[in-house]
């Protein structure tokens, strides 16, 4: 594993989240990364609520993952992916177009797809049982099938959105994984199937084992694990 | 100007789209980054209905804008934006923390900001009228608020976002358009000032001319300009 306190690189975490959110932070990117190609990272742990005031100068929103690496600072879980996959062509091909069809599945992943997945949450989880949730569900997952059908007719004939695995996949699946209890990803057997080949690689589950372990550790007393 | 048909690099738009979408549709994004630097474009037209079927293998939503270089191909205006400025450190700054800084905004840009854009075009403009758009408004616009406070903190003593003009700013600056006619930038003078200076590029007036130009050129008979 390559959790190492001594490691050059430091990506952010939450030291405990409540267990809806457990599983779902966005360390779980930069963790998968890493896992794929070997590469150590140190944990820098911080409270959830209230966040540390400094924090909000690393990262605008307070949100984690932010990386350090070198004295080098980045935010946005996708520029990190940008920045690791840039150390290792298993997670980002070197040829110009296998490069280039990477980064765009990465920004499709990330600007085209999960505001959608966004935007589920907040009909399905945050504002659940309100009256303009339960009205503009049917509206929004139409929306977001369609997304899904044309996701689902790139995918035909191949495993990995931009033909290897990439960085791309990790966005892209880590995504479609917040479509949760929906069937907007299980009702599309290439979606479900890409889905699965993504989530069944070891490196994904030492990635989740390792954000897990973390609020294992650090359960409050008397809150639900 | 750059627009130059036999450019060796070519950027698909729409011909002709109805007037709220004028000057919006996102070819505007890499059209003022190409503006910027002064580097030479082709424009591909496509209708935008129906969008050719063929053009769905290019991009999976059929949107525009695509970009060909040299044989390389790429979708999301994101990652078209990022191989531009590949080009150009007027656009991306070559320094590790000036490149890292830039790539960090760049996405948080399309996946920390846009989102809730989108979501206020729905309500505001797709849905307008419709009972779930009333009612969703408010926490919108106060979820949308709340992200615009950090961004206008993270703004404090810079002209840029990450230092120097970068895409990251052609990206913001064209997002926070997106707010239109409601007061979440204007009422922030922060911002407010910052999308003004982006705005009042003259790279950014040639790049939304270049736009409006083709659909001067291409306004079907009988439509509203």
């Amino acid at each position: 594993m390559p959790v190492d306190p001594n490691a050059k690189i430091e990506i952010t975490a939450f030291a405990w989240v409540p267990s809806f959110a457990q599983g779902f932070v966005r360390d779980l990117r930069p963790r998968w990364a890493c896992e794929e190609i070997g590469l150590a990272y140190a944990e820098r742990l911080l409270e959830v609520d209230p966040r540390p005031a400094a924090y909000f100068l690393e990262q605008p929103w307070g949100q984690v993952p932010a990386l350090k690496d070198d004295g080098v600072c980045l935010f946005e879980s996708g520029a990190i992916l940008l920045h690791l996959a840039e150390k290792d062509e298993r997670l980002l091909p070197r040829d110009p177009q296998g490069r280039a069809s990477t980064i765009s599945w990465l920004f499709a992943a990330y600007n085209s797809v999960e505001p959608m997945m966004f935007e589920l949450g907040n009909v399905d989880i945050f504002a659940r049982g309100e009256e303009w949730a339960k009205l503009r569900r049917p509206s929004l997952m139409e929306f977001a099938g369609q997304r899904l059908d044309r996701l689902a007719d790139a995918l035909e004939g191949r495993d990995y959105l931009a033909g290897p695995f990439t960085i791309a996949d990790i966005a892209m699946a880590t995504v479609l994984r917040e479509a949760g209890d929906t069937d907007l990803v299980s009702s599309r057997p290439a979606l479900a199937a890409y889905r699965a080949r993504c989530l069944g690689r070891p490196a994904f589950k030492r990635a989740l084992d390792a954000q897990l372990a973390v609020f294992a550790a650090n359960q409050p007393e008397g809150e639900a694990a």
